[in-house]
């Protein structure tokens, strides 16, 4: 049989962002097969304590109470798993430039479809495994940021459009992209260039979805078959049916 | 090409526990290629503002600073994700019963290493994935469970060892187990189940090490090759070379 190193570091380690910086390094030097399982640390008591969440303990064990298991599922499945996966690999992305105006939007991460290695998407793809995607990147140094969520759907798509015949579909509360901003039942079943570019003129769509079929064209351009966009309900209901929601083509 | 679905939901939709719910039930039954991405919720505001996290717009978008990656990080990377994959899937444990005492742990979970169904870690790692895991468990119906990452690391190497050839690894900041609690340059450099037995009727081991050791020889009776106890520096280091640090077998 083949050689597994099943490795898993401590609290001491991943306290020291040093420490666990040159763990990191070696980790990802070591040949052959490995599996990394971290714990803690002493960060969740203290998050915990910022947000009022009581350490309690009996006979020296932690008591997890329902705000304790939010509590850790936040720091070691988010803030402590991202930070090492960052630090070994995820979505990379590029730091937002400051604007013409001067405003730094902070760490927001942009990604870009070309660059996104969906080599370990497609494993899991293929071997029937569900990828289930925050919208959290990297700037490749290891530093966690912030993406939109459509955007990182968009660009996954693109990327992924190369590989498979690919739907991307966008499931938000409305029954799609309305005609009339205050009539729920006014979805438009089929947006085109031409449609979208009358819309605009008309100053017909509510402001929050230009941006999405503004990405929704461009996902198009670069290879997606179609995008659909609509209510969270119907769209997953019918979706090898006839499809509700707006279909943008 | 085959038909990729990549289906991205909105935080309305995750804002709702029962929508979510309903959601992923019907996300789950579609057939065929999916990834599924998810956005952020109003959770991230609510828990910022607990923690006296700000949250700063400028012209209607987000700046991201320092305090506020961390806080997505935690929020989308670990409470929503996990949440959601615990619903569709994550490594199932079992709620730890009350004692004999009357004590109850809360949301504690207990793995047993034949219930594990490693098929998935095993497309990753033969698609030399690293796949990198933080000590959280579900009950198999959606509600995360906290367990104790020696223990998923053991239970997790008895499962692979049907598979591999594997070598469980403990690093801490020891460099092994001390033979005198007050000398860091004591590590024995191998522990039999003989050594072990005096070395408890002795008493000279210090407090924290014992469940790790019984852990390991536990372990190795159920098929993992060598377990090794040590500092996170020194084993990786050498870790093809001669291994510092305390093996047992």
């Amino acid at each position: 049989m083949e050689q597994l190193f099943v490795i898993k570091i401590g609290g001491n380690v991943i306290d020291d962002e040093n420490n666990l910086l040159a763990f990191l390094k070696k980790f990802a030097a070591i040949p052959g097969l490995k599996i990394l399982i971290h714990g803690g640390g002493k960060i969740a008591t203290k998050i915990g304590g910022k947000l009022g969440i009581e350490s309690k303990y009996i006979d020296g064990r932690r008591i997890t109470d329902a705000e304790t298991i939010d509590l850790v599922t936040m720091v070691y499945g988010g803030l402590l798993n991202k930070s090492i996966v960052a630090k070994l690999q995820l979505i990379p992305a590029t730091k937002r430039p400051v604007t013409k105006e001067g405003i730094d939007f902070g760490f927001v991460g942009d990604v870009i479809s070309s660059q996104l290695a969906v080599g370990s998407l497609q494993i899991m793809i293929d071997n029937n495994l569900i990828p289930v995607i925050a919208p959290l990147t990297h700037n490749s140094k290891g530093q966690m940021l912030n993406t939109n969520a459509d955007t990182i759907a968009s660009a996954l798509a693109v990327a992924l459009s190369k590989l498979y015949a690919v739907r991307l579909i966008y499931c938000f509360e409305k029954k799609g992209v309305l005609e009339n901003v205050n009539d729920e039942n006014s979805a438009m079943p089929l947006i085109t260039k031409e449609i979208y570019q009358q819309l605009k003129s008309d100053n017909k769509l509510f402001d929050g979805i230009l941006p999405k079929i503004d990405t929704a064209f461009a996902a198009i351009a670069d290879g997606v078959k179609e995008v659909l966009i609509g209510n969270a309900d119907d769209l997953l209901q019918n979706i090898t049916e006839e499809t509700p929601g707006t279909l943008i083509k």
